[in-house]
């Protein structure tokens, strides 16, 4: 009891090694596993192929670090679905049919007004000795087994299946079995608006002096996360007190913490001071919009929003002067200006955000090449417009093109 | 010449089975690889940790069937990069200064107007004998080394890097070494408004006495994508005969194939017909208008969109009746109608397309649950709405609806 248990996690499927589909049934396991204290060294992606599930998995064995085996994927009806037979032959147990998961895939079935499948049965062949875990969301049932002092789960790979084995049954039961204790305290702190080097340089004297602390920095297209870790005893209490310091260096380039987006501080903050929004929106056309709608309970501060691709849209719909456009482009201060205060007062919102730019991959001159972005932002006190060149392809411009608007509307929330 | 090459690919970071990050550069390389004739057996997600790296480097050399092993991530210059080191360990080799590295990490950091820092000498120690592949996008070089018959290359972590490498320099290298043959034909082919039962039973009587040929269901929570595969002689006309067989049978159910999005066909056909398009969004927030903006040139077609969240948006903007919206409720058949018809005429388009709904997790009621979607199209002959009852989060409700809301236009756009 009390020491650290480590897991190993082998996710099965051609689909995965085939690049048809991103794997991701083993990032959302770190987390869970993680959340009990149990620590992830390494995730294998195999395919539906007897060698390669042998191989990883009697590599696992051998490892005496490796507490915990959690393969998922493999278990359908099908021919390819192999991974319980490769399970028995590495841990030399026998196949056997279980009536218990016989009689879960015939209630299954017929909850959904549906026969069972001869091919089905395979489903409830599995390794002697094995604990079942009922599926609630399907009829592939998972399964612990013990061996040389390890603990074996076998999960199916459909990802909502596996987050309800996860979190109704499989936790619970690593609980049980292994006694993980949860000795590491987490705290993630998103910066916007300084580059990775510079964080690192301003936080860096604060945090020397706080011993048992491990600082990552996540660096991504539109912000850097700080992930502060601590173990053992006063885990907690040295990385509140790290968490702290950053808070006072970085003061308002921090954004969020943990699960919060820019999006939902945005928005908290114009619900706390009763302000609305409404957006105009041209090259990220309605992702803005998008993404404020994430939030449930945004229409307490979002009014509306204008996706106003084509020139005369921002002219009909903002009431901009065609000649405005003309004379300064459509990408320009001076319309990012205008369609700002058009959908603050068309909108009938108390603040108007606006985007124009060029995202490529066409479109772009000398003055003004891809990437060029105006942000602007309209209250009833003024206007202010800024220029962004961001690189990146169409996607990530439009990306970053977003990020920057509601950081704009973030900052004047927090400064005024 | 001429075998099959089988890859392993490892990739290193401790941010990866910490769960901070989505490890990605797997399924990138396993595309780029395949696509020059090179099968990944599998990836193994390690931390910046000795033991771990080896552990699998050494499994990687055990296996016969493995002639590249591809490790990235771990080459920067802090005292957590050790891939190199573990690299050097296991294959026997002294790490030497490698002047050709030195080099490089000197001028990208004077082309960034930065001056090396004494750190990053350590990132130009390599094993001996490597080949140096410079790194266009970084001061980390990627290298290749000869081992037990073996490939073995080690990139950097930076996805964006990795992508540069790779393109430009490891998939030449792996071709000149390892002679692989592209023996393999691929068609994916995307299907909407079928299960995937039913489109199995649809199709494979056709596939049924196609040689040689490997069908695989990928099923996502907006559509089903058919992947084809064959190998060998023949396999390119394999993969056309089974795609001709499938086309014919499925016919409109098909939306796109290969890279295509329903939001490009949906674009190109609009185009083709010289017709556009409005959009007048509620549940989805500018979602709908976000994904037409993704395609290049859609100014063709695409006009504006509304973002009418609110009840007064919907009668300010689109013009509609609030009587209208008390009596039906703004989650209505009717209202959804309104909406698509105030999209069309309002913002001057041949075809209006709306969407409204509850997608929670508030806002349900016992007649209209959380997930009842309304979608709209009008055009000059008439206006259709249709009702959606969709499961899952409110994320997931509000990509169906999106998805739902396109694929109701472009099913219009193939039938009329």
């Amino acid at each position: 009891m009390g020491e650290i248990v480590k897991a190993d996690i082998i996710t099965v499927g051609n689909e995965l090694v085939s690049g048809d589909v991103q794997e991701t049934n083993g990032r959302f396991l770190i987390g869970r596993l993680r959340g009990i204290g149990v620590k992830t060294a390494r995730i294998s992606v195999v395919g539906d192929e007897d060698w390669a599930i042998c191989d990883v998995l009697e590599n696992a064995f051998r490892s005496h670090e490796i507490k915990l085996i959690i393969l998922t994927g493999g278990l359908g009806p099908t021919r390819d679905d192999i991974t319980s037979r490769s399970v028995a032959k590495v841990t030399g147990k026998r196949l056997v049919f279980s009536d218990e998961v016989l009689a879960h895939i015939r209630e299954t079935m017929e909850s959904r007004g549906e026969e069972m499948h001869p091919s089905q049965e395979k489903q409830a062949l599995i390794p002697q000795k094995a604990k079942v875990l009922k599926n609630p969301g399907g009829t592939a049932c998972a399964y612990t087994l013990h061996h040389h002092g390890k603990i074996i789960a076998v999960l199916p790979g459909i990802p909502s299946e596996v987050r309800l084995i996860t979190d109704q049954l499989l936790l619970a039961e690593i609980e049980s079995e292994l006694h993980p204790q949860k000795s590491e305290s987490v705290k993630k702190i998103h910066v916007l608006g300084l580059p990775e080097t510079k964080i690192e340089e301003m936080i860096s004297p604060d945090l020397r002096d706080i011993a048992g602390l491990q600082v990552a920095f996540l660096p991504s297209p539109t912000q850097v996360t700080l992930s502060l870790v601590a173990e053992g005893a006063g885990a907690e209490k040295i990385v509140s007190q790290a968490a702290d310091a950053i808070s006072e260096r970085l003061g308002n380039y921090i954004f969020a913490e943990g699960d919060g987006s820019l999006e939902e501080t945005t928005g908290n903050l114009l619900q706390l001071r009763r302000k609305t929004l409404s957006l105009a929106e041209s090259c990220t056309g309605g992702g803005i919009g998008e993404k404020i709608t994430r939030i449930p309970g945004c229409s307490a501060y979002f009014h509306m929003g204008f996706v106003t691709y084509s020139n005369e849209a921002k002219s009909k719909l903002l009431d901009i002067d065609p000649a405005l456009i003309d004379k300064y482009g459509a990408v320009s201060k001076e319309v990012a200006a205008a369609m700002a205060q058009g959908a603050r007062k068309i909108g009938r919102a108390d603040f108007g955000l606006a985007v124009t730019g060029i995202a490529g991959p066409e479109g772009g001159s000398e003055d003004k090449p891809v990437g060029t972005v105006y942000v602007a932002l309209s209250s009833d006190e003024h206007t202010m417009a800024k220029r962004f060149s961001f690189s990146g392809d169409r996607a990530e411009v439009r990306e970053r093109a977003k990020q920057a608007a509601l950081e704009f509307l973030r900052r004047k929330l927090v400064t005024s």
